[in-house]
């Protein structure tokens, strides 16, 4: 946590602030350890000052070590509360996070603040995030390997007749029961032509012989997310369907291919997605090829066609190519990928090939 | 839903804009019956124009039916595809929601929008939701029913020597097999001590004999929310524990009897904190009375000692008054109640005595 905040101290003196205000919960628990709902954070020069509200003053005190934690009242708020630290230790230029912070608030804080600077930055925190230390990348290893075990109870309750919601709902006891701390996001069990929904949440639907299944999961565990995603087919699996599935597994392997520290994170999309035009699919690939992974779902990096971002040593980042066929159905497969120094090592470890169950 | 859009565009043209810009998500649901998870919608004078991405297209246009369901790509991105919309319809001011639109989109859409005037607006949607009609009633009893089944379960197994956690997991998945979509949030099972913590999520603690137990849950379905908590003592309670459990269930009491439409929610926290102060335990209650419950678990109004708000026919709010005591534990009791023309109707109906397990 110590070397977190020094690092978010560095990139506030570059940016030219004298601190910098963290609204985003998820930085807050990033840099402090805090597990609430509700708090901000002023990472100042010489102090970490964490404001929260009396619903979590002792849990923060328990977990914000090295923070100064100052309870703030609906009397005292939050925006008051923050005017008082910042006049109180003369900062005259304050950061804050502008894609996080809403516009209301800020135009509060500085009608409080008078003379100070309020400066809008961004990725101050999350591109620290996006290059997992050693510690985040266990904890990321061990919510993929519970979520793997969550893929092959999918296998053993996927079959003709089975209700999607039904198929969700075991996998989501089990992976519970096995000690996950909730599903990361609503799972997708997309079976037929439900598959041409990229996002098509399980739902009352009975899955039927000869269709292709999606399956895309993701475990929360300490925190720290998993998202994966493989494509079943019930039965076995027709020409158009196996054309489908070799031309994304094929893209998805070229992209992890492309992996490496100093990549651009856009051919890496367009990696996959030159291998899916090829085979006649373009249209069909509509969103971006990855996302980072950690304490959110999604995070930086953006693995896209429009995407500006560098892979770097230490990012843990989705490769998902998928093809959606409107009528038809449709096939993703997604797997999280460690940026190492060597390239990139796969996470999750669910076999990967066309299972017909 | 007709009615709510021609509600926001009274709104709209009271404030003084051609067009509003709805960017909550829970707000796009609430206008437009859409259940994904990334979407604006721009209500405009003669047209609702439901902009999302490749992803929820379908979804879109099956759900938000009477809106101009349109898709933007990575490439013609979200804020080109609102300036798009409002150029090509001579909108010349548009409103935005200041409290959730972050400000660097403003900041962009600004840049994009050039000559276009955008204001700041608050409460547009949610003054309206605050207000339930009939449909949403009827969902918000079904979720609330539901959810004191949990607790019939919840009594079912907390005794001396059960862990907070597996009776947390033993009610949701009693409730998730009764058919609830989601717990509302992390549910709250705070024995002993721990329930001196407002927000004890359950925990790996055992409950021991003679504790007190709040238990504070909510249910998730069909998009509406319940919240409801109840505090039981494992055992028999003893003087100071009966002391504390009568000053809470009293103040809710008397709080729940100051609901009428055009109460003002400070009055009707007064009447919950007056109560405890009277106990002798003012300083141990330290956050509001309750609030607004419904697609999102807490909106408005605000029922606390600083509120504006207030009370209208239709809305429902929760009376959760506590008392929080620092390494002993607590007590909390909270309902939800549905405003209505002779006063107050209780929405939740677990018994609110002292039960002891």
């Amino acid at each position: 946590m110590r070397s977190r905040l020094g690092d978010v101290r560095a990139n506030a003196s570059k940016r030219g602030v004298d601190a910098f205000l963290v609204t985003d919960i998820k930085n807050i628990r990033y840099l402090s350890g805090f597990t609430g709902s509700s708090a901000c954070i002023i990472v100042a020069e010489n102090a970490g000052i964490f404001l929260t509200d009396s619903r979590y003053t002792e849990v923060a005190r328990e977990e914000a070590r090295g923070f100064t934690v100052k309870e703030y009242s609906k009397a005292l708020n939050l925006n008051a509360a923050v005017a008082a630290e910042v006049k109180s230790r003369g900062i005259t230029t304050l950061g804050f996070e502008a894609n996080h912070l809403p516009y209301e608030t800020f135009a509060k804080l500085k009608k409080t603040l008078g003379h100070v600077r309020l400066k809008p930055l961004t990725g101050m925190v999350s591109d620290i995030r996006a290059r997992k230390d050693a510690e985040e990348i266990t904890l990321i290893r061990k919510s993929a390997g519970l979520l793997d075990r969550g893929f092959e109870a999918a296998c053993a309750m996927l079959r003709s007749g089975a209700i999607e919601k039904e198929v969700a709902w075991g996998v989501e006891s089990f992976l519970r029961r096995t000690g996950a701390d909730a599903f990361a996001f609503e799972p997708i069990i997309a079976s037929g032509p439900r598959g041409a929904l990229p996002h098509g949440k399980a739902s009352d639907k009975k899955i039927k012989k000869g269709e292709l299944v999606v399956v895309d999961m993701g475990v929360l565990l300490n925190g720290y997310n998993s998202d994966e995603t493989r494509t079943y087919c019930i039965g076995r699996a027709g020409l158009k369907q196996k054309k489908i599935f070799d031309a994304v597994l094929t893209a998805q392997m070229r992209a992890i291919e492309k992996i490496r520290p100093g990549a651009a994170a856009k051919d890496v999309d367009l990696a996959a997605r030159g291998c899916i035009e090829k085979a006649g699919f373009g249209k069909h690939f509509g969103h971006g090829t990855g996302h980072g992974v950690g304490l959110d779902v999604h995070e930086a990096p953006i693995i896209g066609p429009y995407s500006k971002d560098i892979l770097e040593d230490g990012m843990v980042v989705t490769i998902e190519p998928g093809v959606y066929i409107h009528g038809f159905g449709g096939v993703r497969i997604e797997d999280m990928v460690h940026v190492v120094r060597g390239g990139a090592e796969i996470i999750t470890k669910t076999p990967r090939g066309l299972i017909c169950l």
